[in-house]
């Protein structure tokens, strides 16, 4: 018996659509009223949580999606997973909520075997974690690490800091705060803060406004697909990026200490590259003595139907930090050299150095996969699903095309003729039963819960198979 | 009945240290092999979380301490705090446990609710809220407020973005991303990551080897002590600091968009201003159009014995932004202006937009502290704390100095003559079971919670005098 069954014995057959739009009449009016207090233009309709099971959420009109979109790829384990409502109300989680500690300063008794549970499933590798609150917190305290351990390498681990870094750091000035760099990726995205966004290159929209630092982008591959018709041209389209990493490395205005790359970029259209490039990026690193940080905060936690995205590449050595975030219910960055530690306490440090709710959780989530052996039916189904996808590509040439995530379980996307056409696909999907969502201007990414079975992915063909013919 | 009475039946009555040191030998194993996942070297004790109750920590070797610290000031209604282990384990928190939302494309139907209910407790003028995760990402979030309003306001609200500007910020240029900065203090703290990090001016280690923003910073006053006896020159100290504002506001290399301030530098050494600088501030502010940002994540949500300390200032009009983390157990931004609502969508944006926990957590902890009148007592008990204290310092001139937060409930604190001296002191309070902490370099801050009271203070003061002759 499948987990979905025997964990959502209650989950909808199919969907249903009772209203004529998403959102409804009852949701409109939800809308419109939380906008007194919260910005609701985003907003595409409004749930309830309460009635929301398994891969199926359900809204305030009660209709019935599927749901293939899942909170923008953070949802893991399906809506009210017995299993983590069991965690959610036990002793452990309630100790968790009403004594949050300042774990840096009072580690509760119970906190060691917290983090032991979690790092059980660290990326191949790697052996320690310091614990964050979102992705883009995640990738700045990683970039933190970075610039700490660059400096201090440079100073001497064992030198203190000089007067002279005391007293300019102070006046945000060099030599201590130092101009130095992350390097990322056209196209990708690692969050919204102002070092995060200054590493985040997917839209305008997301960088707009805001001071951010001049920090350097070489380009992530573009290959043609299918990938096996385009073999030659898309190891030239890498050595062609490599060679724009290496010049940047080389010849960037001021010290790059890192380097962050998604194993999939995903906001930025689900951009896949190859284990050559990843590869070929880990040896520029190594030889001009950056860090590498990989963002599995959407590809990680068992999407791609392995736990780490970035574990099919063989990375070698393993990447320097691993962030991860959505699904995993918590966030945080991974690593093993132990020169990551800072040489000094306090300087990686907060009131709060994460959230035991998050590890709690986090763990239960990788344990559930595990136990369940979640992965392996995944990937069954996402094979499935490209095969049925690729079928639906012949048949319409013209509106889906660039099919990619291949082996890559339900991770999938394929891109429409335009941004007008796709938002029609996307909502006119909804009224077919269905929630998916966009990525970059014209992709449509496929980002459902590791609990997505066959029968969904049939329910998603015959809505896609609906909905086509009237675009 | 006192709160603590009725809530906390089974507080001790009296600290109990059992071991010759802390952490005696349990906790110093504990700390060692938390070190294996775990950066250990900021550890005081290893607690345990669920035989703390009320205003008392118990360690893993059995020592039972007056809280006087409450996680670095996070702690707002004691350990183990029975309302909320009800909220904790309610039907509704564990649907957002299980179901975290991404709230800004799939709010619930519960959340306008949770969102009114956490209004209710705005500072007075402040209408709306945006929520955050913890202090830094709070006051980053509030930043990209400014800087977004700041830039749209010269744009024109209903201009497009232009192309320039579209294609420079995606290479972190200007005009896209433009040179535009944020004021802050010397001694200030607004957090650990970039941006945050760039406001911070407390101490190096708290900003050593990181890229800044090149921002400026004013200075906050050094008033002396005791108030009633300097007023003349504390408000010359009032009017030489507004003085460099105005110049900073005039001068500065770019456009200041916004002026943080703590209404207490609390990690900064618990500087105190007066309503006068306050409203000087709020002047400038207005005349050189920056906004004006309270960040109350230490001394908001009752602590200074009213909910929102700036609010005894009738700064005029209120602050454009006011920041709240900590005993919030929450994170956002306070502001009243629709204006500061970003002109498009998806500009204010990211995955989670916020935690419904955390909503839920700062709803209930307002509501208690408002249903039980919890402030009032909390006054009560600072103001004897205060005398307490004050009679100490004259008995002890020579260790105990610029006594200040007079009328502001337990937001207490004082000077030693040395950073040796004070870390002397602070583990022989240890000892002699009270557990508090220290701020800038020579400080002693009084954080407790808000269910302290004159009992917990005798303990407190017995304490003091028992360990301050042996210094």
């Amino acid at each position: 018996m499948s987990y979905a069954s025997r964990y959502f014995p209650n989950e909808p057959t199919a969907p249903k659509v009772v209203t004529e739009s998403i959102p409804g009449p009852k949701g409109k009016s939800a809308i419109a009223s939380l906008g007194e207090v919260f910005d609701n233009r985003c907003a595409y309709f409004v749930a309830d949580y309460e009635k929301s099971v398994g891969n199926y959420i359900v809204d305030v009109d009660g209709n019935v999606l599927l749901d293939a979109y899942a909170q923008i790829a953070s949802i893991p384990l399906g809506y009210n997973n017995p299993k983590l409502i069991e965690v959610a109300k036990s002793d452990k989680m309630t100790r968790a909520i009403v004594n949050r500690p300042a774990l840096g300063n009072f580690p509760g008794a119970d906190f060691e075997q917290m983090q032991r549970d979690l790092l059980k499933h660290a990326p191949k590798g790697q052996t320690h974690v310091w614990n964050g609150l979102s992705g883009a917190d995640a990738n700045e305290l990683a970039f933190k690490a970075v610039f700490f351990n660059y400096q201090s390498k440079k100073r001497g681990f064992d030198k203190p800091f000089t007067k002279e870094e005391e007293v300019s750091c102070m006046e945000n000035m060099a030599p201590g705060n130092p101009e130095i760099a992350i390097l990322s990726f056209k196209k990708a995205f690692h969050g919204r803060l102002f070092a995060s966004g200054s590493v985040t290159r997917s839209k305008p929209v997301h960088k707009m406004d805001m001071p951010s630092f001049a920090w350097p982008t070489a380009e992530f591959p573009a290959y043609k697909y299918p990938l096996e018709e385009n073999e030659e041209a898309n190891m030239a389209e890498d050595a062609r990026c490599l060679a724009i990493v290496e010049d940047r490395l080389q010849n960037w205005k001021c010290p790059i200490a890192g380097v962050i790359v998604e194993p999939v970029q995903s906001e930025g259209g689900d951009n896949h590259a190859s284990a050559a490039f990843f590869q070929g990026l880990r040896d520029l690193t190594l030889k001009y003595g950056a860090k590498l940080i990989i963002d599995e905060v959407q590809a990680g936690c068992g999407a791609t139907g392995i736990m780490w995205d970035h574990e099919r590449y063989n990375i070698t050595p393993p990447p320097d930090l691993v962030t991860f975030s959505k699904k995993m219910q918590s966030a945080g960055y991974w690593f093993h050299d132990p020169e990551l530690i800072p040489n000094q306490p306090y300087r990686q440090f907060n009131t709060w150095c994460g959230d035991p709710k998050g590890v709690i959780l986090a763990a239960a989530i990788c344990d559930e996969v595990v136990d369940n052996n979640l992965l392996e039916p995944l990937r069954e189904t996402g094979d499935y699903f490209y095969s049925k996808l690729e079928s639906i590509q012949k048949q319409y040439p013209k509106l889906i095309s660039n099919l990619r995530g291949k082996g890559k379980a339900c991770f999938l996307a394929f891109d429409m003729p335009s941004g007008s056409l796709r938002a029609d696909f996307l909502g006119k999907m909804k009224l077919a039963g269905v929630n998916v969502g966009g990525c970059a201007d014209v992709g449509v990414r496929l980002r459902p819960g590791l609990t997505f079975e066959k029968k969904h992915v049939d329910i998603f063909i015959a809505a896609m198979e609906k909905v086509l013919p009237t675009l």
